[in-house]
């Protein structure tokens, strides 16, 4: 039912209102029932309070609500186990501690045997499970619906697999898939209440619960309801409904809440506070000297963020060429994991390199020393690190804070973009948060050492907060790789404290600016890379998109239904192709198009027709063999009839299978009849018999020339319909807006082609640079300004009558 | 251009891309005379750099920090000028402290005087600049465009006297009128900058910088940011589009720094801190136990919400009725202005009942005490209360705290209501924000009380923190009166705290919750009221949606072009109403719709043919009346011709008076010869003229009915079709997401109706209940879910049959 296009328009109307009205006929039926019963009463009441109860589950926020709290588990529980697996390697690694090599033995192998179960698990469970999840999400909501991502072995396969990954301290994050995890987690649970209500059948309101699914999947990682759905909205969509917006607040302020509920409740925790909180000062935030700075490192995280997208997409490309032209790699999937999990680990081997970039912190012990209102690099406050576990980490006697942040910062940048292009799933968000924030307070503790008795204002002295710059800088750094500014809402949400507000937006909008103008954002990229059916944006700068009209893509071979078609046509168009919704038009001659007809209910056509040919046969065939075909018949009828009519307007993928091999063209209802073992047996032994079937047979083939009567049928009397000389802007600018997935084009009012996604989607690649699709990044408006404003949609007269009164 | 409708389309095309070739034409044509010139390659280089100087002035980035940059000091000055008001109305009151009575008319005149004065000047300048501001800003975004709204006029009217009103004390905000403000901004800056660059010309483009101008007001208002590109897409849309909502950030980011900047130059404050910077205690923000009060404090005001939406429509309503009955008040604009204020200022004076609910506090004042760190109740810092001016206020012999605060909400809820009904520039939001935070800090205060000794938490005691529920209680109310959630982000910037972000969060979505299931919000009710011309939703609940079709509501009686035009015909249509477009069908017998026509482009036919006319018309005159004509015509091409020609494309309106007086049916040409004086002496003098003149009005009359020549017209080939079948529903869909101001219905190709936004709202009045409007909220997925998904836009063959193939 995407004729009509817009969400709200799907959410009320389509096949799946069948469903409530066959719910509400067998309330109907029910109550009929117990009117003949004694409590008649009691009955009506039964049925009241399950119409109650369907409409109560029908509720969005009852909906939201029992997201919100499965993620919130999800995210708790993964956290506890994901505790569990370090502190074990931190267990096995201290234990080792008798001899380095065995030491080493026990800090590789306990990531690696983690990795490869991962990867392992992640590829024979469900491929789908590998990467981000925020690419295919997003190809999802805007292209086409890639169905296999929203399983339930997906989301088993995710779970598990992040978890593992997680625990072997790999430098990825669990943002990306959580978005995932959450927009699967919308997708069953949609599944799941369809049992009750059947408003959860409507495909676009489903579609719509994914963007929702987005939102709390972040809010319930990062306690960041506002953020969280922020980011959903600008990572997913290019236009916002305001209807997603609450659901999205709704869904992920609940999830949010229990997920920080449950470590209270475990005694983790004393109250609800942000997952890292800070506390920096409040009277003074910063200074405004400091404002050049920050904006300063803005624009250099701008550059980081595009020269880490750059970076994983050189890797990416590189790794699959590998694979294309390496047997080897491609055999053994787990090597390359395997790999890179020996080298990182290698690397981050504490007495190893360890030891110059922190390497036995984990991201949250880093996170929460880089928070750290302590300045690390002023000597007063030295003996802190003794006392302090994760900020020992950071002292070194052969090297100072400085070497270590520059070494951790440049070893976590590659490591990074190497590991999220793996097997696995992997967020990029919260590695590129911690080198971020890494950055942020490199530049602070340089600052506070250049700066040593900060600012006088007042005869107030005010130090510089290193831990301040760490912020900016990791809600910078993620802004620049994301192209989001609700990065910086996440960010505030995360430490708790919002008086860092103005510097942090700043520094977002320029990291976004600057690296926006250089490269697509990281989804985008993995888009690209992945080559996913996604509907490009139209750049400003192409003037193609106005001289390029439908005619030029669309497919002018329609296949259509006429009112004249006879059920042989009809099965061998819906036997053709695979389309969800057929064109009727008057006649084949005139191709006036009269609206369009669902594929179920053309099925449901054929299934009445089937019905009433049997009843006939039964009736015109001689006695003794009508016992036979009568049994036969109802036997097939419960079978092969009533089950698939139920179930036609459930699955139309199962039943036409079913139907069209009954009515296949050649081989009708006799092979139906004759597959019968009885019947089979029958005209072995009466071979006359044969005759009476070669009959019917006959009788049959003449039946299935007849017209289909489509009067019982349901017609959109308006789909969604172009000209032939709509340009291309306009199509793409349709087609997003309105979530088309095709409309039919018309020239005075008659027929003349069908333009789908994929036409489109061709068509847009045909007129971008052959370097690939450039996809438009939001922010672009900030350049390519001059070559706006300088086409037309309009044409000429005689442009005009050639063509069309031709 | 609105046939394609979406905002995006619109930006790069239609009328408004002439003026950017225009603008290169002259261009190329400064560079051609340039290089006549000696200097060739000094004029290539100057319109080089006028050409970049023009994209970087269209650059939409320096549009929005402009904008930003205006209305931040805009705010900054009107708080400046507030001030001085409030002092000086402090100043006279203690002046007259040598008796009671003097001192009370100090009190009330000075007040009265601010008001009568704020009262005049909007009246007499501008009375657009009467109310908040958004309803009107609402309609002009999603339904008729008020243009006499985003005037000048409007500007200074409203600016002036929002600082009076605010000046005189009356607890009204400046939010609602700074979202106007900022839209008029944005609309006027858009004007300016359309001398730069065309792009500026492209109306659809502006009506999204409205957007961006309300959340600017908020941002510069409030210092937030988030919160205001938040709250401006959440009022004024119904679909965001990606794009606004980074422009609206940007703009307002910069917009609040430089807001909280100028106070820093100005030595006021000492670095950017949030507007009303709390200071509650990071640790440990509050207690589980507290979250179901918190909980129920957001359920009381969603109550209080709606009911505030109620008292001030009854108010208003009344106020509407005694103005239509009684003359006297009619006349006398200001003398209900005057009398509110002489009533509120009379209550709130202080050492009469204003001593019961701190009645010398302003708005400003009463909520840094709300917000306040100390607890008023608990005794032993009582003390503080003698040595803070505002805290002092809350004190008094006779009435402990509570008595005072209860004083203090339930007489600013009313006075509250009835000074937003006054014909004054008012917001709603921080009277509504003082209440909530005075409800919030009774409740605080109360649980304070309850339990002086606070929640033991593993041996810690931590106090309650009654300016915490301040906080929540002024968001939570908010959001029931404007029905947003962003309210909540406000608030959090306002005191720069984002701590107890989940339990405002829970509050305020509770609140939406019950205040949406019990009244629209304020700004629909304005509506309502004013009766503006906005397309309402289609609530869930209606079945009529479907059952009307564009045809039972389209207008029939279309004016339309045909192939065979004569020039009378155009002119006739052109005069017979103010359409933009025009369809052109092939002829009067198919109606086959062949395109749209601008009306501009019209004229600019019609002018050309004037040319020709002239031309022709002086080479088939006898010699010696040539020269005359000649003269006339020379003077009349450069008078009427060469400058309606250029101002044709720019105000259709203007020139199309001039052309249609020329080209009258009746008197043509001769007409316009005529009426020239030298030409009318002539005509006294050489009596014989007459007769030749008579012959050019009979040649004239035959031109006249010469078919229009539209071959150097610009057609658009595809402009939006609807089909008769369209439902209401998916009618009401499109037009709101293409954002269409007109549809053309066509039957099989010809074209049978037109669909403007006009017929578009009356077809869902007629279907909406009698009692008015009813307006949806966003957040009633919430309810009427019980008749959902029982209808479908589908139609049985029969009907679409007899409808069709008849």
């Amino acid at each position: 039912m995407a004729v009509d296009g817009t969400d709200e328009n799907n959410l009320e109307q389509g096949i799946y209102t069948k469903d409530a009205a066959r719910l509400r006929k067998n309330d109907r039926r029910r109550r009929s029932l117990s009117d003949r019963s004694l409590s008649q009463k009691c009955g009506a009441w039964a049925s009241h309070f399950q119409r109650l109860f369907v409409s109560f589950i029908g509720a969005d926020w009852i909906f939201l609500m029992i997201l919100g709290f499965i993620m919130a588990v999800f995210s708790f529980t993964m956290d506890i186990f994901v505790d569990l697996f370090t502190e074990t390697h931190r267990w096995i690694y201290d234990l080792a501690d008798s001899h380095v090599v065995l030491q080493y033995l026990a800090w590789v192998a306990y990531s690696l045997f983690l990795m490869c179960f991962a990867a392992g698990f992640a590829n024979i469970v469900s491929v789908q499970a590998a990467g981000s999840g925020i690419p295919e999400t997003k190809t999802s909501l805007r292209g086409v619906m890639l169905q296999e991502y929203f399983t339930f072995k997906t989301l088993v396969s995710k779970v598990i697999s992040l978890t593992c990954v997680l625990g072997s301290e790999l430098p990825v994050g669990k943002e990306g898939p959580f978005v995932h995890v959450g927009s699967v987690c919308a997708a069953l649970l949609c599944k799941f209440m369809s049992l009750f209500s059947g408003i959860y059948k409507n495909k676009a309101r489903n579609e719509e619960m994914l963007t929702v699914g987005c939102a709390v999947g972040i809010g319930c990682c990062f306690a960041a309801p506002i953020g969280g759905a922020l980011f959903s909205l600008e990572v997913t969509s290019m236009f916002f409904v305001a209807r997603n917006y609450w659901r999205g607040f709704l869904s992920a302020t609940f999830g949010s809440f229990i997920f920080r509920l449950l470590p209270v409740w475990n005694r983790q925790e004393e109250t609800l506070t942000a997952l890292y909180a800070t506390k920096y000062r409040l009277d003074f935030p910063f200074d405004l000297q400091e404002l050049p700075i920050f904006a300063a490192m803005g624009i250099v995280c701008g550059f980081g963020g595009a020269f880490f997208v750059y970076l994983y997409g050189k890797i990416s490309l590189f790794v699959k060429k590998q694979k294309a032209t390496n047997s080897f790699l491609m055999k053994n999937c787990f090597l390359y994991s395997a790999l890179v999990s020996v080298l990182i680990s290698t690397l981050t081997f504490p007495p190893g390199f360890g030891q110059f970039m922190a390497g036995r912190l984990t991201q949250r012990d880093s996170l929460i020393s880089f928070f750290d209102n302590r300045t690390w690099s002023n000597h007063c406050i030295v003996a802190d690190f003794d006392h302090d576990d994760h900020l020992a980490a950071w002292k070194h006697p052969q090297a100072n804070v400085f070497v270590i942040l520059s070494a951790f910062v440049i070893m976590k940048f590659w490591m990074s973009a190497l590991s999220i292009t793996l097997p696995i799933p992997c967020g990029s968000f919260v590695p590129i948060f911690v080198i971020g924030a890494a950055f942020g307070r490199l530049v602070g503790e340089g600052l506070a050492t250049l700066f040593p008795d900060g600012f006088n204002i007042d005869g107030h002295i005010y130090h510089i907060v290193p831990g301040a710059y760490a912020v900016i800088g990791a809600a910078a750094l993620t802004a620049g790789v994301t192209h989001t500014i609700s990065t910086g809402v996440i960010m505030m949400e995360l430490t708790g404290q919002i008086n860092y507000a103005l510097p942090i937006l700043i520094s977002v909008i320029l990291a976004n600016m600057v690296s926006q103008s250089l490269q697509p954002s990281i989804y985008d990229t993995v888009i690209r890379i992945k080559k996913l059916p996604y509907l490009p944006m139209l750049s400003w700068g192409h003037r193609e998109k106005y001289d390029i009209y439908v005619e030029d893509f669309m497919k002018r071979e329609v296949r259509y239904i006429t009112l004249n078609s006879t059920y042989r046509d009809v099965i061998k168009i819906l036997r053709s192709g695979n389309l969800k919704t057929l064109p009727l038009v008057k006649s084949a001659e005139s191709m006036l198009l009269l609206g369009s007809v669902e594929r179920a209910q053309l099925l449901g056509l054929l299934m009445q027709r089937l019905q009433h040919l049997r009843e006939e046969n039964a009736s015109t065939m001689p006695v003794r063999y009508k016992v036979h075909f009568q049994t036969s018949t109802e036997e097939s009828a419960s079978a092969s009839t009533t089950k698939p009519l139920k179930s036609a307007l459930k699955k139309p993928s199962v039943d036409e299978e079913e139907i069209t091999s009954v009515y296949d063209s050649g081989l009708n209802l006799k092979k139906f009849f004759c597959s019968r073992p009885d019947i089979e047996a029958m005209e072995v032994r009466h071979p006359a018999h044969t005759n009476v079937l070669q009959k019917f047979t006959e009788w049959e083939e003449q039946q299935m020339d007849e017209q289909v009567n489509f009067n019982s049928c349901k017609i959109d009397p308006a789909p969604f319909q172009l000209v032939e000389r709509t340009s291309l802007h306009k199509t793409h600018t349709m087609f997003s807006v309105l979530n088309l997935d095709y409309a039919y084009v018309t020239s005075i009012g008659r027929l003349v082609g069908v333009v789908s996604l994929k036409e489109l989607r061709e068509a847009i690649e045909g007129c971008m640079p052959a370097d690939g699709v450039r996809l438009r990044p939001v922010m672009s408006t900030f350049r390519d300004r001059g070559v706006r404003g300088t086409r037309t949609e309009t044409i000429e007269l005689h442009q005009l009558l050639e063509h069309q009164i031709s």
